[in-house]
């Protein structure tokens, strides 16, 4: 819908740089670039608070938004916070979800300068807004990856999404039985990566400090096929990945056996990772080989070999995205 | 409970000028400063969409947020879009909506750069940030009224509460009985006041041009008294006012009467009529008084001297605010 709606929009003010079609907004201020982004959050389609902490769900709703300027190679300054609540909320509730917030926003020296609160007839609703600054030169978009550039990413896959669908099958066993206490023993990881994900900060400074600049990057919130069509198809260009250099958490694989799914279709499909997927040149491989969260997982090809992932007996399969739907027990990503 | 909220939350990044507590967060970006301000509208909270047109519904989200950044006498650049809408829209209704919002962005050269769309499973929601820009010397907080300035509204006030009165009352007469059509006849003004507001942009222009700097400035959304009172509170002030000297149409005044309401009510409590409330030095009397639509409705006193109307028998009252909730038929403002 958004390609749809995009084509009605051009930007005319003279310090508009970027409009739609990346992680953020990119906005001209002489000395630098501010990015800016927006996340809509909605209960019932986005969490679901029969077991999401209010508090993680503040979290969680910052660490969206700056998971998109992160993605920019950005450092965020400001948030602003829409929140829509129905009356059935406390005021204690309330100050649980900004407790969120603000721990999310101290973790990177973000501060929280402004928004809105309004009654809501219905569910909850969070819209934040996060606007970033980064040196013009160091700005990295999604459209800018080249031929033969090594493809990473941060972190692993897989793990927010299996998260969820324990969530899920424990809150139906809870609704069939309410004795039943949830089993949520040794799902830690996933649960957490589901719960409180955390952007990616943490390898924005390193590759500042490494001096290692991506050719493009995008954030891995719908799943990294999704993102890697994304990306490819902003490049103008194709790719191949080694389903074996797919970075995915033991806890992932096991919980994976549990629910009869595969871990690598969670790990390409799942979503809501918040990890970054970015390109870099091959000169620089020596550079992050050894780095234990950046895994190297293909290359950048021209378009006409479009994107494919090669398995480990050599066979070759085309990538499909089929993006993320979590609380849609209709979405199945097998 | 933004007040609430807001001891909670303290600013640490260098660049946040201003956070929470105006119409806008101010950042500073070097040479000139940056505002920043978002909105929430939402279904059956903000508006009604049985009568209100989804073009109208997107240019007036667009104004209700210029408004406030020309709160802060700053110049508009760029809005986000956050909207969550529920299937039974269709993409042209979507389309409709967006075409409001873009010919809002046109109208003062804003770009329109970013933003989310989600499914909701209840109503609308509509949520925009907005961006703008500002000489250092330029900027206007609420918070620096002077004894003896003078107190200056724009346009007219009490138009947009009565609309809605309007569409309200024609709204229950169709679900008494179907087969009658409303009555809109002669309520062209009101109407469009409540369903198409202006932003005053067009004053920031002219003040700039006459070079006036007002020495503080709110925009007035919930009613004249509440803005008033916001005013007065954040300068540590008082004022007096003088009935005769606030701005009503004669259209306002027609129409409260077949409703029985006060039109000076209406003008204090009223709301949405998304005009400028500002104090200026006394020096500028001259300067200003005869420009049509900026009315001197008083002046600025130390604040033992409380808040204050004069009526036509010079009689003096305290100002009483009592904000505004004009969907909420138990909610009456006289």
């Amino acid at each position: 819908m958004i390609d749809h709606l995009s084509k009605f929009i051009s930007t005319s003010n003279s310090t508009t740089v970027k409009g739609i079609g990346d992680d953020a907004a990119v906005l001209d201020h002489d000395k630098y670039y501010e990015v800016v982004t927006n996340d809509l959050l909605i209960e019932g389609v986005h969490f679901d608070l029969s077991y999401t902490p209010l508090k993680h769900l503040g979290y969680k709703s910052v660490m969206v938004n700056l998971s998109d300027v992160f993605a920019m190679n950005a450092q965020p300054s400001q948030i602003t916070v829409g929140i829509a609540i129905s009356n059935r909320f406390s005021l204690e509730a309330i100050e649980e979800l900004y407790s969120g917030i603000i721990l999310a926003c101290e973790k990177f020296g973000v501060d929280l300068v402004g928004g809105d609160t309004s009654s809501s007839l219905s569910g909850l609703v969070i819209s934040i807004s996060a606007l970033g600054r980064v040196d013009k030169s160091s700005i990295t978009y999604r459209n800018t990856a080249k031929t033969n550039d090594l493809i990473c990413v941060t972190g692993n896959l897989g793990a927010a999404y299996i998260g969820l669908q324990i969530l899920n099958r424990e809150k139906q066993v809870f609704k069939d039985n309410p004795s039943i206490q949830p089993d949520l023993e040794g799902n830690d990881y996933v649960l957490e990566r589901q719960l409180k994900p955390e952007a990616r900060g943490d390898v924005i400074q390193e590759l500042k400090k490494l001096k290692v600049l991506p050719t493009s990057m995008i954030d891995i919130s719908d799943g990294l096929a999704s993102e890697l069509k994304h990306l490819c198809k902003a490049s103008s260009k194709g790719c191949r990945i080694y389903e074996v250099k797919i970075p995915i958490d033991p806890q992932t694989v096991t919980r994976c056996e549990d629910f009869n799914l595969n871990p690598t279709v969670c790990a390409l499909n799942g979503g809501e990772d918040y990890e970054l997927l970015f390109t870099v040149d091959q000169s620089v491989y020596e550079t992050i080989k050894d780095i234990p969260y950046i895994s190297i997982i293909g290359h950048i090809t021209e378009a006409s070999a479009g994107l494919a992932m090669i398995d480990a007996s050599d066979h070759e399969s085309p990538i499909k995205a089929q993006g993320w739907d979590g609380l849609n027990p209709d979405s199945k990503i097998q």
